[in-house]
């Protein structure tokens, strides 16, 4: 028989739907300045809803940039305390054209919720949500105290949270993070990640003539700014797959034998991986499965290029600037600054004298480690084991959360990633999806998280920083 | 004192430079489907404007793409009969932003007109259309046969052109044609052009995983498309500056010492063609001077690529895609077709099995000369002189122009390259513009040339063919 929060979570499962789609008509793109106010208008949205559901001192708190929506409820002194933390930004939904239907119009097709955000991560967030209404509603309590913490920034790499954590770390303090932003393995296999890789985001631009020229009278006369970046970015990787950046590798952490043989044991294997990329092939460095080498070795994509003319036909042209974003995924014990700062040289010594190059950095994230034996992890692994009746693999993930290094290092608590997302749910891709099975059993999931995290002993500190704050 | 006809264009100067604005207005785009009815509209405008100023048989004349405009005046019979060849349709305005007013609202600045094709080439058209009616308004004639020919697909190297010349070579039969659509040295150099390149245009695209993956979920498994498509880019030229597809030099033919001498003497020096461009140094093939560089020898742009993320800040995301447009331009005695499958059977061969690959030609051109001792140049040289006062010299262009060879191959006839616009004119570049002086100037070397033309005796051949057309 159900606990009173879950038949309340399955008698309002179709008004939690269409809550969840009003959620994701906001196009609160991060990266862009034309969605800002599509992002406050979302914060307000949330922070409103929170407001319904029962939870406390709910408001949209302001930022450099986007703001951070916060709740909480405290109502559980001498229990612990969880800050459940999630985003509400979404990526932007370029290519417009390959949306089967709009983005940011959230379409159920089959068992899948369709649009940008859907499950990265406001599908994912809103289980939380709905799991602390259920409890709210029912109970009128939650199991523990709860600290709502979410972040329109995300997608951008957090750049106002690290400040933000610093400035209120003691009205944040908790004992425990949870977040739901990673995948499982597939429907029935949940995940439990306990590695992120960090990130490096830059933006090369190469220029060379003051204005665009006629590729017939120039051609051969100048240095094709556009050539000259495919130039650098080619020598970016070695024909070996690896990353060609004098000291890159330098402080990359060699895994032990025994965590590769866990790895090949429960991950993915290299088939799986090139079938949920929809490749015929695998690629990149040699001597590492695919699993490791998205996991374990860094990697650098470039996501974007951009130089000329990009409309239909031809133009006869050669441009006078082009670009390349670069996306740098860093592990263990590589820091993002000091990586920075080699890409730079490097990118720097690769310009040929015929053009010139400037280099921007968007975004720096550390990467992230997760002690695999702390309460909160294994309160989440026994949440999932209730929800999906299957124990969690446990697994590293490539992308990176930079809130997770920065919730170890300002708020020292680690964080349980009990994530909902499926390898071919598209993130950050036209099409994106959210399993609705997941959404069922994800609110379940989180309940179920609440309930365990109650049984879990409040170490003196925590209980003493909560008693002053 | 003035001719007749010059004082007629120098009296009616206001008016036709309104109706040249009128004529750039159209934004007859030939490269982008958009434009077709643009196109046809400035078409249908170009022929009733022949009308009105007295040519005769004016029309516009439907091809499987985008119309041709004609008109004659064969009033002279036993008189040489000329070819007045131009092109109504421009080059894409992209990128729009970096205009300085909006491409097809010409607006004069200075001594400059500005707008897209205002100069190429538009404006260099109406040169003779309205030498041909300063004639005809005063002497009700003109002192040779004209036959006006002015296409809508040059920018897309002129597709329709060589099946129309096939099917109407009697009807088009001449003694000559002019163009006016390459450039001078400077306000006061007068330039014939005696030899262009050809031109040859391919798009290659590049795809992997069947979707846009997450760059961090995915980075370091795949072979990124946008990578592997730089990777083939950055290798089609050697650090020597040559381009390095096998035998793709093979039929290239050498200058003689006589002819570089020749060039070394009257062609614009590395140091002016560097401040033309606007760049800050040069750049090619070693052993060649930069006119060299960029006449005598082949070249090849990257015109534009496109692939992933093109927005503001990042995007996380390994691209399913990406496309490069390259734009050769060949020298004699390389043969379009040739060289176009030695470029395929290398892009092939560079593609990595990790990827795909795919080739489409967009434009093929041969590269031509042009006796510099044929009457009809030396008509355009007293032409300029007369105009001008100051003696041409006699210049190898880099660009390229199909119709010059397709009027030799199937009319059997020169062409002579009487251009009136500056290296600074930003031709296919935001901010074209025409120098006004040139359009008063082009005017009366246009009224020069027909006069000239007059005494020119018509070959026998010639006569015939006339008598029976």
């Amino acid at each position: 028989m159900p606990s009173p929060p879950a038949a309340y979570a399955r008698a309002h499962r179709a008004r939690f739907l269409s809550e969840l789609k009003r959620l994701v008509r906001f196009p609160s793109v991060s990266a862009q300045a034309k969605h800002s106010a599509d992002v406050r208008a979302c914060a307000a949205w949330l922070a409103e809803h929170l407001k319904t559901i029962g939870m406390r001192g709910a408001r949209v708190i302001a930022t450099p940039r986007h703001p951070i929506v916060y709740a909480d409820w405290k109502g559980a002194p001498g229990r612990p305390t969880v800050l459940v933390y999630g985003h509400y930004d979404v990526q932007p939904p370029d290519p417009l054209k390959e949306w089967t239907t709009p983005p940011f119009e959230p379409t159920v097709r089959g068992r899948h919720l369709y649009g940008r955000g859907v499950c990265d991560d406001k599908g994912q967030l809103f289980c939380h949500v709905k799991a602390l209404e259920s409890c709210l509603k029912t109970a009128g309590r939650l199991p523990v105290n709860v600290k709502c913490l979410f972040e329109g920034e995300e997608e951008i790499g957090s750049p106002s949270l690290g400040p933000f954590l610093r400035r209120h770390a003691r009205a944040l303090a908790a004992d425990a993070a949870v977040m739901s932003d990673t995948r499982m393995l597939g429907p029935d296999q949940p995940a439990l990640t306990y590695s992120l890789r960090g990130g490096l985001g830059m933006e090369l631009e190469v220029t060379g003539p003051k204005r665009d020229l006629h590729s017939g009278t120039f051609g051969g006369a100048v240095h094709n700014p556009l050539q000259a970046l495919c130039e650098i970015v080619a020598g970016l990787h070695g024909p070996d797959g690896r990353i060609a950046i004098p000291g890159f590798y330098d402080r990359v952490r060699r895994p032990d034998e025994r965590e590769r043989a866990y790895m090949a044991t429960v991950g993915p294997t290299d088939e799986k991986i090139v079938a949920d990329a929809g490749a015929e092939k695998g690629w990149g460095e040699a001597g590492w499965s695919i699993y490791e080498r998205t996991t374990v070795r860094p990697s650098l994509a470039v996501t974007g290029i951009t130089g000329g003319y990009q409309g239909e036909g031809t133009k006869a042209v050669i441009p006078s600037r082009a670009t390349a974003k670069l996306n740098f995924r860093l592990v263990p014990d590589q820091d993002p600054r000091e990586v920075e700062s080699l890409v730079r040289r490097h990118l720097s010594q690769a310009t040929p004298p015929t053009v010139r190059s400037r280099v921007v950095t968007h975004l720096r994230a550390r990467p992230a480690e997760i002690d695999r034996g702390h309460p909160a992890v294994r309160a989440a692994a026994f949440a999932y084991r209730r929800a999906f009746r299957a124990a969690p693999v446990f697994l590293r993930s490539g992308g990176s959360i930079p809130v997770v290094e920065l919730f170890r290092e300002i708020l020292e608590i680690p964080t349980a990633l009990m994530g909902f997302a499926l390898p071919d749910d598209r993130i950050h891709a036209p099409d994106e999806r959210f399993f609705l099975p997941n959404f069922d059993r994800g609110i379940a999931a989180c309940l179920a998280f609440l309930e365990e995290m109650a049984g879990v002993r409040t170490p003196e500190r925590r209980a003493a920083a909560e008693a002053t704050s």
